[in-house]
């Protein structure tokens, strides 16, 4: 199947500002569309089904593994979360840059099956930073802030798996670059088959043309 | 050696408009140096040593071989000319990103000694529109048109050698677009490793202090 759009995985440590960067790129730039997980745990107050996740019955997501409906799926708590793999081509085969928010052993799972997927890793400018904005949201307590920074450790030694690395620190900034990564990609030859095999059919034709 | 600028090599058909696309570069962003090659052959009316090509001796340009001290070099219709290896370093170890402007041949064997420099392809959005360039530029004969049409063919043919490939139809787009791509390849893991390395020691700091 060739896709005209390219599946945008993002990851990053918690506090990394991940949120606030993917509503960014879909408010400035046309050519986004955020990926909806699919999970069994409860809605949260103010989550709505088919904006945070689409919220379903253990029994409905079992049913989707076993239809290979899901791109990639975790078991976090008791709960599933994953990624419903039929609005991802949908958004894809419609020229749709589709943007991915997940941890990294998601994002190696997604990687094996869309091989040409970019995957991006968000980073604060520093350590001490990430740790005030941990703080600053002032809703964890200080253990939740130790297990983040803990797993940020974790997270930290995945990093060269990704493709880019991009620094949040200016969030207009953070999302131009972005931004200018998935330009990029849209460039690489293997994206382009197309028009290069017109233009050298083209050419041709000239030459002779010319004799 | 460690190069903080990244070594940009445009090539592309005679016609695509690469000259007028590098002078936007130039102008529109200020993270970029020209480089410019040396040649043996003497200046054409209005061209200018040390902007529009190094000119010197064929002894010199021999000294120079001896020493390494040329990027690539090639010799055409009696003639040398080759990329000094100097200027290039010195631009990117003070962070510059050099364009180098050079035919296919020059570009992989940049490519061998600088296995990071970005190859990028420029193409015309048609065959028949890089004609009628060539054309209307109204100084060639049929002849040279028809040669140069021919050169496309054989050049087209290495495309996929090349990192990227952009379509210079609007020339701030396709600057942009180029621009873009050096960007991307600025966050390329491997460039940023010494901000990584640093991350990482802060955030293991900030865990056992937690502790």
């Amino acid at each position: 199947m060739k896709h005209k759009g390219i599946l945008v995985v993002v990851s990053g440590f918690s506090g990394a500002g991940k949120g606030t960067l993917m509503k960014r790129m879909i408010q400035a730039y046309d050519n986004y569309a955020l990926s909806v997980s699919m999970t069994t745990r409860l809605p949260r107050e103010g989550e709505e089904d088919g904006r945070d996740y689409f919220f379903v019955s253990k029994e409905a997501f079992e049913e989707k593994i076993g239809q290979d409906g899901l791109v990639e799926y975790a078991c976090y708590c008791d709960n599933y979360y994953g990624t419903p793999r039929e609005y991802v081509e949908e958004q894809l085969a419609a020229g749709k840059d589709v943007i991915l928010e997940i941890e990294i052993q998601g994002a190696l799972k997604v990687k094996e099956k869309f091989p040409t997927a970019l995957l991006l890793f968000v980073m604060p400018p520093s350590a001490e930073e990430l740790r005030r904005r941990l703080v600053g949201r002032g809703t964890e307590t200080e253990e939740v802030i130790r297990k983040r920074l803990e797993r940020a450790v974790e997270e930290a030694r995945g990093i060269e798996s990704y493709d880019y690395i991009v620094i949040n620190d200016d969030l207009g900034k953070c999302a131009g670059e972005l931004h200018s990564i998935v330009v990029a990609a849209h460039h690489a030859p293997f994206r382009n088959e197309g028009f290069i095999g017109n233009i050298r059919q083209e050419l041709d034709v000239l030459v002779k043309g010319e004799k």
